[in-house]
């Protein structure tokens, strides 16, 4: 059995039991297993996690937006985060059996569907971009919903699927396919800020380190240290192992040792066999060696 | 959903059909998953690996007693492995979201069901042991299937159920609980055995060493190297981190390198997951921040 992520992120924070009753109906998809879900009210958004194989997935995307179509209005939609569709952003992510290109199809399928359901317009992302100007989620999400006639208008944004012109109150959606993100954080035992900022700078890609690290210096004051914040965008090509060898040896330029580093909400068990892999030099190791994962090959039985 | 772990031993080894038939009557036990099986001509054994819930492994138990006492006999049986019944040991292991003590006590429900329903004599063995002699499988299978009629006339040989004298064709049988057992090899940059032998010596529990360590020095002689070969009895109390660690600087003191290290066969997630966890430092880290676990943990949907 194949393992896909998908993370779709909603336009309403604010409603509780609005956001109830779409992820109700999401959880109901048969094979379909919510991980997580969670509401921010000031960015009047909601982030939910799903996993599954793409089919039953699929099914939960096109479920999502009927429910989500029926109770958003994005015409009367304010809050922090930028968005511009009632379903803003649909990212399908492959955990376990299943390559990137299937989820890029994945992502072109379910685009289509929802195009031709719901009138909605779809842009693709990421990995599953059309043009190199559409891999970044901020380019085509920049002007918002309400920019998003005048932005359509222009032949640059005609979208991948649907009309081009925006649904009148769900706008239009980004769907696509991308790696797994994981939140990772290193403390370092100092106070000094700059230390932190520093080492930012040294490890992440936007200033000449490692090409799938994002990362800033922030101080935790109420522990009176600082931490190296990151994102790691694509833990198979820049692994966790890597970017905590490199900030220590950083940090010990500076005479500052390493007090810990902290995973934030989910990582593919992948990512941490791989750190495992590593620092006990373990030779020929076959991922169907971890039980857990040989018996999900071994598939659903009963 | 709890993981458990399976793996019964049965005496037959030189009859491909027979075990096949077997093996096939197991796994299409629902709920249960066939995660491997091999056989050895020369010990005339096959060892089968199985996961599931509590329930239906009990159920694939029954079957496999049922379907190896109508087709081995062990009153024609020979090999080089020492052995007492036709199904001769059955070890149910803990691998997630279960306790050893409901392994445990899943040991003594299905020993009793195989003593009542098949009339076959069973002695419970490691964590299920009912007195501390009983711990050792060795202690218990001491004298083979063709003592057993003299064994079992001793007091303190009565089985933990069924009748006090052996299955005419299918011996007794033991059945227990342990934690998994991981087959881990560290390979040292040196043909020197002298030094892979002190190293054994020096991590092994016999000679003063880590508590659940068994090793032993051996030469790779087609590959001009040495090996410490070990198998590690409880990864939650000797964690694999810490034997690598340990041979590491053992092998440093006599300036040889590590290779390399090599699991063989299956480790369960969470033994690797603690090593990623030590090496980054990790804190605050729990095991449902594992993707793959926490898609366990939401249970099976359609």
């Amino acid at each position: 059995m194949a393992i896909i992520e998908c993370v779709p992120n909603i336009s309403e924070g604010r409603r509780p039991d609005v956001v109830r009753a779409i992820v109700d109906a999401v959880e109901a998809t048969p094979g379909v297993h919510l991980l997580d879900w969670s509401s921010d009210a000031s960015h009047n958004r909601s982030v939910i996690t799903l996993a599954g194989d793409a089919a039953p997935l699929e099914a939960a995307v096109l479920t999502l937006f009927e429910r989500s179509l029926e109770t958003i209005d994005l015409r009367h939609h304010e809050g922090a985060h930028p968005r511009m569709g009632a379903v803003d952003v649909v990212p399908f992510v492959p955990i376990e059996g299943v390559t990137m290109a299937d989820c890029v199809q994945l992502a072109r399928k379910t685009g289509e569907a929802v195009a031709s359901r719901f009138g909605v317009p779809v842009f693709l992302y990421e990995e599953a971009a059309s043009t190199p100007d559409r891999r970044n989620l901020e380019d085509i999400r920049r002007g918002e919903y309400e920019g998003l006639p005048a932005k359509m208008a222009q032949a640059a944004w005609h979208p991948d699927f649907g009309p081009a012109t925006p649904h009148p109150s769900g706008g239009a959606s980004v769907i696509g396919a991308r790696m797994p993100l994981i939140a990772y954080n290193i403390n370092l035992a100092t106070d000094r800020l700059d230390v932190a900022k520093k080492i930012a700078a040294a490890i992440r890609v936007s200033s000449g380190g490692l090409r799938f690290v994002k990362a800033m210096g922030i101080a935790l004051e109420d522990r009176g240290i600082v931490q190296v914040s990151m994102n790691l965008t694509n833990y198979e090509k820049t692994p966790m192992f890597r970017v905590f060898e490199i900030v220590k040896r950083e940090a010990a330029r500076y005479g500052v040792p390493v007090l810990e580093s902290e995973v934030v909400g989910l990582v593919p068990s992948a990512a941490l066999v791989s750190s495992a892999e590593w620092y006990l030099q373990l030779a020929g190791f076959k991922g169907d060696q971890v039980l857990e994962q040989r018996m999900r090959a071994a598939g659903p039985r009963g």
